[in-house]
């Protein structure tokens, strides 16, 4: 019977939106929840929803199958009390902390989650039906929660083409801590501090490269989020800070003492764990990174991709790494090893300079 | 008299045979000295030197007019010296720490100096006579160093088509800690950190999306050179470390207490200064970032790059951020805003779903 279910979306941005394209591709029908006149009418526009209402009418159409809540963390909370109250079967959420909402909203039909794709705080451009697909999407249950109830949210992640994983609320907040917040509260740190040292002479920062770019970029993000984020997942952002902090202090030992095995088997267990982050790409072992001087300009990349294209040769991995200054860069690719020599082959009939390194 | 020159190049690796091409394409006659038998050959058969020979015949063919010394940077010092004693008018080196060797070797035949394009670690494969075309070229003379002899060296490397800046090697070795040391060893400390914590279950790293990937990259690196880094520039980095654990224990206590103005005037003051990082893009007030949902499949790149080209529209930037599992992906390109709404059209036109957001 899932062309007669029912599902209420609050919150039409790019997750909301995208559940509900796929929610409506798989026969349900959608009522969305949404403050901004401009976004219910795209989301009418693109068929995200089959009715859009605002959210004073929030109580009158909740009750529905189920309920996804795709609002920012930190007012979700009251939403989800809401549409239980107001008779929805099931309700989630795609909040990215945990905890706080899991404990002030535990209820039997209430399942907490979070797809690890986009962000509750994107617009509607980017929506697509296919956005979950091949996605972990973090499902946190409290002790309450039912496990029909979680049953039916899993099916439901699951036909949107996400892979469900079970994560209780104070470990997944620990985990996004570890893996999200503090590296970019460390990495608007090291910008701040590069920037207070260069003050005087402002070019000196040309000799930030590649790396350091790559480190500091997350930095250039808009700051709305964070306030939110670091209220919310407090306890854990400081726990791991002080860890960290721990760690710098105690690498900063090993540097002044000049202890070179201990420095060395610092950088070899974060080589080894970098190089085992679960990805899509074949191990490390398998793969080699080619680095293609170039010019910046228009149409280097197109050549050297469709160039692999032609020889079947799959890219998994492509960056730019800009010289500091002026008009030459270099493309960084992740190929896989067996196919890296062909390629080259290609690349140099074509006059390139490729350099090859096996990730071994 | 340009083609009568003569160049000694020590260490015949990614720098030093870059090196050799370019001034053997500028008319010198280039000797190499290079304790790999399979570098000299290569170096020969590429033309990167006239005549290749070994470390034994160092101070043998040590009379020029410029002797570059590149080789790592904790053995280039006695050769500098060897250099000088043999006979060579000046001398260079492009060693990533300035200080010790500069305090080392006091002549006023010797110029430290340290391009800011590739290492001297990495072999001849990628070496081109235009890798130093358009980067930073850091020269840092001592007290002792003569106004000719840096006049000479400033000359050379603007030939090479590099832009020489003039930095003292205390000033040079605090910023390479602050853009460079600092960074990686925070890299590798965050990847342990999360290593750590998703011990007993690793496939929670599923989690880590395209900012933490993008904060550790540099972390897959080899470390072999780092104990060197370490030693040489261990007071600066030591410095550097300390304020760093500062910073981040003053931003502690900022989520600590909850202070959300202090909290977001730290980020808006990371985010601004991140922008205003010196590139060749056009300032960040002029881009956008699109972000084009894709399936992780062999051509995507290049139907994305091709039909930049065919538009006109420059990529600056380009990433992919894979989803954690599974096939697919988004292509992340950086354009001029001026042209991503031609570019969204043309993407549209192909069936993708672009999102864009301005820079601003």
């Amino acid at each position: 019977m899932t062309d007669s279910r029912t599902a209420v979306v609050v919150g039409v941005g790019l997750i909301g939106g995208s559940v509900g394209l796929a929610l409506r591709r798989a026969g349900w029908t959608v009522t969305g929840v949404e403050k901004s006149a401009e976004r219910r009418a795209q989301a009418l526009a693109i068929g995200a929803v089959d009715v859009a209402v605002t959210p004073a009418e929030l109580v009158a159409v909740a009750e529905c199958d189920l309920a996804i809540v795709a609002v920012p963390v930190s007012v979700a909370a009251p939403i989800v009390t809401d549409l239980l109250a107001g008779g929805a079967a099931v309700v989630t959420d795609v909040g990215s902390v945990k905890g706080p909402i899991a404990a002030e909203v535990a209820d039997s039909r209430f399942v907490p989650g979070h797809p690890m794709a986009g962000s509750e705080q994107d617009g509607l451009d980017g929506a697509s039906a296919d956005l979950f697909s091949g996605a972990t999407w973090v499902l946190s249950p409290t002790p309450e929660t039912d496990d029909s109830a979680f049953a039916e949210v899993r099916q439901v992640v699951a036909s949107l083409g996400a892979h469900a994983i079970n994560v209780p609320p104070e470990r997944h907040d620990t985990l996004v801590a570890v893996v999200s917040h503090v590296p970019h509260l460390t990495a608007a740190t090291l910008m701040r501090l590069a920037d207070g040292r260069a003050e005087e002479h402002r070019s000196l920062l040309r000799l930030a490269a590649g790396g350091f770019r790559d480190m500091t970029r997350i930095a250039a993000g808009h700051p709305s989020i964070w306030p939110d984020i670091c209220a919310q997942n407090r306890t854990a952002i400081v726990e791991v800070l002080d860890q960290l902090v721990g760690d710098l202090s105690g690498l900063r030992e090993v540097v002044a003492e000049g202890d070179e095995a201990k420095l060395l088997a610092h950088l070899e267990g974060a080589r080894h764990a970098r190089r085992n982050l679960p990805t899509t790409a074949p191990g490390a072992e398998a793969m080699s990174e080619m680095r293609i001087p170039v010019l910046d300009r228009q149409g280097e990349i197109a050549a050297v991709a469709t160039l692999a294209a032609d020889l079947d040769v799959n890219i998994y991995d492509l960056e730019i790494a800009h010289s500091t200054e002026g008009p030459r860069g270099v493309i960084v690719v992740l190929v896989e090893t067996a196919m890296a020599e062909r390629f080259q082959g290609g690349l140099m009939a074509l006059g390139y300079r490729p350099s090859v390194r096996a990730l071994d």
